[in-house]
């Protein structure tokens, strides 16, 4: 097997959308999710998300990584105007549509009606769920800290409502996200099923 | 289809194991990476974690989260010892051995050693790729964030070296991590392989 090895000069050098596409690409198999949102003008977006992790159970948080200059910046500008905000599993049958959100639609545009899908707006919850997503949640903005070194945020969030199809919880807490049809991503292009090959035991010395 | 919904209340009222495993399903699909560390009197140290994301590609960041007073512990002393680190994917042949270092191993003990996974030292960067992993990435610390609400960390490193094997490699700069055996993780005991379904083009409003 041949390797191929490159140093950070020539990472450099490579053409922008080409470096774009392989930097992405290192992190590994990544979180797809649909981020709901809503200005206080009453205004919805939703945008695709690859930067999704887990912060911690206890209380139960989540992160995602935002950039304030890029097509995501409805997102961001929306949870700082209402505090709240909706993430949601992509599955196989909305990937298209997820993708879709992407693109650069003005700030007075839904996303929603512009790629297919549908708000679910329910508990009295400000931010919009997305109707076709089998794993929603609902998050109240705990704070946002940014990287100094390129200016992405970091946004966290605290879990305020969860819902899910019943028969994907399993007896240890897990919830058996294949089976709901979720996806995974890969660089910025590539959305994979997923074949569980085994569910291992707490690692012991 | 019956849907659960649980609230913040009715999260934090669950057993606390239970709880762990449903909130740590919640993000979706997960990278695993296997990072390699050694700290001032050489003893090296690697650790999963599958937190690891995209934080920009000029210059190449990546992040990853961490907990001070966790197993991962280790990892990050040593990344602030010695500024250097490597993210190598796990992949399907290591998957188990990968798994076992999160074990509780004591500060003295290598779990390179322990888990049999091998160090790989080359072009004179201070940290250990891991031999058995196909794409290797070597890190410079360039910042430490640390959230507020529950004392987790954000690392972000720049890329140095970057190795991989030449066949994944595509005309557009993608890496299909698929073909290089890299696998995808759910919650904290899920791993599996994947299966492409769709690259799609850039999405255009």
């Amino acid at each position: 097997m041949m390797l191929t090895h490159l140093d950070n000069c020539q990472i450099g050098d490579l053409e922008d959308r080409k470096r774009i596409a392989l930097i992405n690409s290192l992190s590994g198999f990544k979180s797809l999710n649909l981020i709901g949102t809503v200005n206080k003008h009453g205004q919805n977006n939703v945008a695709i998300f690859n930067s999704v992790v887990h912060i911690g159970a206890n209380p139960p948080l989540m992160g995602f990584i935002s950039r304030p200059d890029s097509v995501e910046k409805h997102t961001i500008e929306n949870i700082r105007e209402t505090a709240y905000y909706t993430i949601n599993h992509v599955n196989k049958e909305i990937f298209e549509n997820a993708h879709q959100t992407s693109a650069r639609y003005k700030r007075d545009e839904s996303e929603f009606e512009a790629t297919g899908l549908t708000t679910d707006y329910k508990f009295f919850f400000p931010a919009p769920f997305v109707r076709e997503s089998n794993i929603q949640i609902g998050l109240e903005l705990k704070e946002i800290i940014s990287v100094k070194t390129n200016n992405t945020l970091l946004v966290i969030g605290e879990i305020k409502h969860l819902l899910f199809p019943s028969e994907v919880w399993g007896e240890s807490g897990v919830l058996d996200i294949e089976k709901a049809g979720s996806i995974a991503g890969s660089s910025l292009d590539g959305y994979h099923t997923t074949q569980l090959m085994k569910r291992m035991k707490y690692a012991k010395a």
